[in-house]
């Protein structure tokens, strides 16, 4: 049997280990025998509850219990959620990583930062290539995205060729390279795909995404409408082809280009490198040639679009920034949407901008990078998959595309709404979820890995809902005598000095919680110390209708 | 000299006690000579980083200063933000509250709650009647909004009139009610209006905001499409006029209606009482008697709209409602747009109840209750005041209605964009910030009224970052010897269990810097304490990138 031609009884495995309860973290892999693969390798965000952490990356633990299997990463484009996880899990999984060029190069800046250039072995494959891996070949196909480079993976299995679309939009008129290869995935159709595993983000909206060129022409306008003042523009530091645009209209009206924010230096500087921009000679000007130039034939391009507070814009706004402040009569371009969850903190730029005197714009300053319903309905009928797997996206958005699929044609049985850690066994005779394995949140705090979980998070949801209260006292080892204490001490609670009597009496009734134990001769530590809490806790709660964490510390001295 | 009529010397103040800088807490107060009246007494939502904080009330510190001269307050409508204060701000400042009916029923639905019922003086006011207080002559007029009976207000000083819009549209088709008396604005222009202070919140918005009527179509067309299922609708309690609609809708297509989420049924209740409801005989049933009907046959009207994890919607979606669960098939209607900041509850309540099967529907299922741009040019060009004051609404709102008001020929130096506490005079002959009085923010946790201010946030949120360590000490009073400790408890930091080895280097680093202090005969215990934090964070920091909070603790027995 030839490896990559479908055979009617061979059976593929197809199992996420993120990326579909939430936005990020996207990891999937396909097993086949003694072969697995990885598509993707991504960080997410803490959502609000998850107070302190700075990431959450994937549970690799069924990669790790099966790391002989496991035969290397395919990167569909270099957004954080598909490739942010990838040094730690690199430390733990060290497999090749496969990608396109700029992504391979994205991802070569990670692995820097993290000292890890010289052990990870990676491969560049261009668009149309394919790699040989286990029992899988993997083709690179051309798509469009909010970044330059991405791919959608035809991954031909023993089961059939299952297509992974990536983040994906169809833009017929992209800024570089070209349009998605559209005739691949109908060639690929027209010979049988197994399955579709396809971006879901945007599922919920009618119509097509818009060009990426059509943002060009509002730069444009934007530009010649505001010849007289310095222009700002924000934007996500990986959109190269954005920032292309924006180079291109400040040529076209004579100003020389600054570009701020430690990671759009490093994007940018990449895709310089790499030619995935092009930008005339004598355009860009280092941030402290600024001075030497008028205001209206200066534009800077810079990080914080999305109200980040420590991202360039934020300080230029609020005058820490070490180069430049803003002035009356800037032109600040927001070339963004607010990510949900952000809308706050950019109306708050906003308001900042607006304050120093700034004209902010941001209507059709911006395009989505993933596909609207048209896009996706395109994609199924060029594909025509046996099965669907909606891919990327909150439940409601994958949702969405499972209506469109259905729409299609596709009967209900064949559409799978995966959990991560779902294992969906699939093949010409039929698919379905077979079993579980481990899945779910990896948090990052600092240098720790995985050091902080549920109950350090309910312990830091209790401490910032109310604060602390710790009370001590210190006992004779073998008398149980009080030594000293109890004494009280609170952070995050009230201000004691306005709230003495409130004080005062909170240590009475420690105090008589504490000779209610020891005159009945309680011996038990534990108990005094639950005795404290509960009085204590009663007190403030009928008091104040307040829990702080109440910690009772007892010290034991032997005399 | 007649008190109401203008008079070419007198100069008018106008003070904004908050509501300029967030939205929520709107509270404008307007002195003459000996007589201050104040307009609407509302409460914010904390913010992000207000920590366990419940309400945020204006600080009223200038009228406390001024009792004797405040004659009253003025509401203009009964939501939170216009009365939310109310009950606090009373207690410290007890003149009569003037309002129109159901404005204040709901005033009266917070007085109970409070106990205050016989001590606060209130009067029912008409649309079209004034009422004479001090210098002033205040008279309601009738406009529209997101909640029945909201009014603007002329104030009639000696130094001329001054409108104040409070929070409006203008609906030519209104539910309930007639449209605003535009005739009335158009009237008091003709004659001469001193200043306008006029809502802002969407100013940004192009157009005009559509009818509540539009609405009312669309439940009409779900509920045709969706005649086989149970439908629930989720909306803002205080808005009456959409509850009438949806229950306008059920008795069209024969279903019999439950109201459920504590709020809801009160405002409904006075509603009803107050004759601004019209409810069909034997339509509402209890939500015990649901299981009597077919659910094709029910509507359940309910609070969380905007995902509040406590109301009803979401105790339904995660099953753990006492009463009624999501089943498969139920169609939910969200009338309402997510509140900033509130897009990712929102987005949450929208994938729960799809998980639960439900049908989630929630577009053109809402209109705004605030002008748009046309409408605010509309208010402009009938009252055409000397002076404007953008009102209601962060800076950016704000903002763009100074630029309408500029568009529309008054002069730049004749707006006022202010800041709560400036104290804008004004008079026919000039206006001008001459002052600034105290305002601010009086933040309420569970019972407490003002005791948690900037420190205990700050401790709150360096708790919540990283949590806390605590070491505690016992010393012998006169020889400083070490009786116990140093010991190490910590809260919200690490798994104890799955970083012991941190935990005892942490430790080993403690004692260290406590034998080096006592060694060297250091007895000011605020040095050992400072040097136990700075070498137990360093080594934190180098260690693990984290800062929790440190604090030492020594007790001291006296042996």
């Amino acid at each position: 049997m030839k490896k990559t031609t479908a055979s009617t009884d061979a059976r593929v495995k197809i199992i996420p280990l993120g990326g579909l309860e939430q936005i990020g973290m996207n990891m999937t892999a396909f097993e086949y025998e003694d072969s697995i693969i990885v598509v993707d390798c991504g960080l997410s965000f803490p959502t609000d509850d998850m107070l302190g952490i700075d990431l959450v990356l994937p549970d690799i633990t069924y990669l790790k219990q099966n790391i002989d299997k496991v035969k290397g990463f395919f990167i569909t484009h270099g957004h954080e959620d598909h490739i942010g996880a990838l040094p730690y899990v690199l430390k733990e999984v060290n497999v090749p990583v496969y990608a396109t060029k700029l992504t391979l190069g994205i991802i070569e800046n990670k692995l820097k930062e993290h000292n890890m250039m010289k052990q990870v072995k990676r491969k560049v494959i261009k668009y149309g290539q394919s790699v040989n891996l286990g029992c899988f070949r993997v083709e690179f196909i051309r798509t469009n995205h909010s970044i330059v480079d991405a791919a959608s993976l035809a991954i031909f299995t023993p089961a059939g060729v299952i297509v992974h679309t990536g983040d994906f939009k169809i833009d017929y008129t992209p800024i570089f390279g070209d349009s998605a290869d559209l005739q691949r995935f109908g060639e690929l159709g027209k010979k049988g795909v197994l399955a579709l595993l396809c971006d879901s983000t945007n599922a919920i909206r009618a119509g097509f995404t818009s060009s990426e060129r059509t943002v060009g022409h509002t730069f444009d306008n934007i530009f010649a409408e505001h010849s007289n003042s310095r222009i700002i523009v924000a934007t996500f530091a990986s959109n190269v082809d954005r920032v292309q645009q924006i180079i291109n209209s400040a040529c076209k009206y004579g100003r020389k280009v600054v570009v701020e924010g430690r990671s759009m230096v490093n994007i940018i500087g990449t895709a310089m490198e790499l030619g995935y921009i092009n930008i005339p000679e004598g355009t860009l000007i280092d941030i402290e040639q600024l001075k030497n130039y008028p205001d209206e034939k200066t534009v800077l391009i810079t990080t914080g679009s999305q109200g980040e507070s420590m991202a360039a814009l934020s300080r230029m706004a609020s005058s820490i920034h070490r180069k430049v402040s803003i002035k009356p009569g800037d032109t600040v371009i927001l070339s963004s949407t607010p990510i949900p969850g952000n809308e706050k903190a950019v109306a708050r730029i906003i308001n900042e901008l607006s304050m120093q005197g700034a004209n902010v714009i941001f209507q059709d300053t911006h395009v989505s990078g993933h596909a609207c319903q048209e896009e996706i309905k395109l994609m199924y009928s060029l594909v025509r998959p046996k099965y669907s797997v909606p891919l990327h996206g909150e439940f409601r958005h994958r949702k969405a595309q499972a209506g469109i699929a259905e729409s299609l044609g596709i009967p209900k049985d064949n559409i799978f709404m995966l959990n991560s850690g779902d294992v969906l066994e699939m093949g010409m005779e039929g698919a379905a979820v077979v079993d579980q394995v481990t899945h779910g949140a990896v948090l990052v705090d600092g240098l720790g890995v995985g050091d902080v979980g549920n109950i350090v998070l309910r312990d830091r949801q209790n401490l910032a809902q109310d604060g602390i209260i710790i009370v001590v006292l210190t006992l004779e080892k073998y008398s149980n005598q009080l030594l000293a204490g109890p004494d009280i001490v609170s952070r995050g609670f009230v201000y004691v000095r306005e709230s003495e009597n409130l004080m005062e009496e909170a240590h009475a009734v420690v105090e008589t919680a504490t000779y209610d134990c020891l005159n009945k001769g309680v011996t038990d530590w534990g108990k005094i110390k639950n005795v404290i809490r509960d009085s204590l806790g009663d007190f403030l709660w009928k008091r104040m209708k307040r829990s702080p964490m109440i910690l009772p510390i007892i010290m034991e001295v032997d005399l």
